[in-house]
């Protein structure tokens, strides 16, 4: 039941921070995608992002923002990728946000690769209703 | 000057809606990762997530939670992928956050790598000062 970004947020397990507030913690990635690759975490402990109760999506997010433009600065990056893993891929199982600096020609071109089509206007109609219908559902109930 | 996203939310460009609010529109990518995978953009031009003003943050990212689990149930998907490029890799220059439904054994497993490690202690912590030193000075005029 130990979470190791509760730990880190402790002070139990060391890790390299770069940002810390109130509600969050930055620290280094130790398996970066390029160095300065950072995880923001909220140091209370949801699983993912939907978990996360609306009154700490600003000021989680907001830091994302300042994280995001300083890695870029502080990296001599041109750009930058933040993403979040929910459940699948997700190595932590404590809500964390990658701030990663990218440069173009950094490789990672192929990253969002393979990409696909749909087979048929149809299919897109099919999946466009799915979805809509669900989020419908949700709002009723979010 | 005339910008595709722009295009999509005054409707003079057409696109599979799954979603809309004052703040936000969101609608099936073309090129899907897979099935289901949608773009949540503001109503407004922002080029990148760190020139969202503040006032927009939360609701856009509360949309963002509602999309991403609404994406899960719609596609019977057992997670979820949520990202932005910022300038690189930035297809079109209006913020837009990726919403992908995952699987386990999607074939993405691959998708986070390769990853690297720091080659010393030394450099984690030049790595580190770096970012703290540009927080830093970012907190005093942000």
């Amino acid at each position: 039941m130990s979470c190791l970004f509760c730990g880190i947020i402790k002070g139990d397990v060391s890790s390299s921070i770069v940002f810390e507030d109130d509600v969050c913690i930055a620290f280094l990635d130790h398996r970066p995608l390029f160095p300065g690759h950072c995880l923001l975490v909220p140091r209370s402990h949801y699983e993912t992002l939907s978990d996360l109760p609306k009154a700490l999506v600003s000021p989680v997010f907001e830091n994302v923002q300042l994280l995001a433009r300083a890695v870029e600065i502080a990296l001599a990056a041109e750009g930058s990728f933040v993403a979040i893993n929910n459940r699948v891929s997700q190595s932590v199982p404590h809500l964390h946000v990658h701030v990663v600096p990218r440069k173009r020609k950094d490789g990672l071109k192929g990253f969002f690769w393979p990409r696909n089509k749909y087979e048929s206007e149809a299919d897109i109609v099919k999946v466009q209703q799915l979805i809509r219908s669900e989020v419908a559902r949700m709002q009723t109930v979010w």
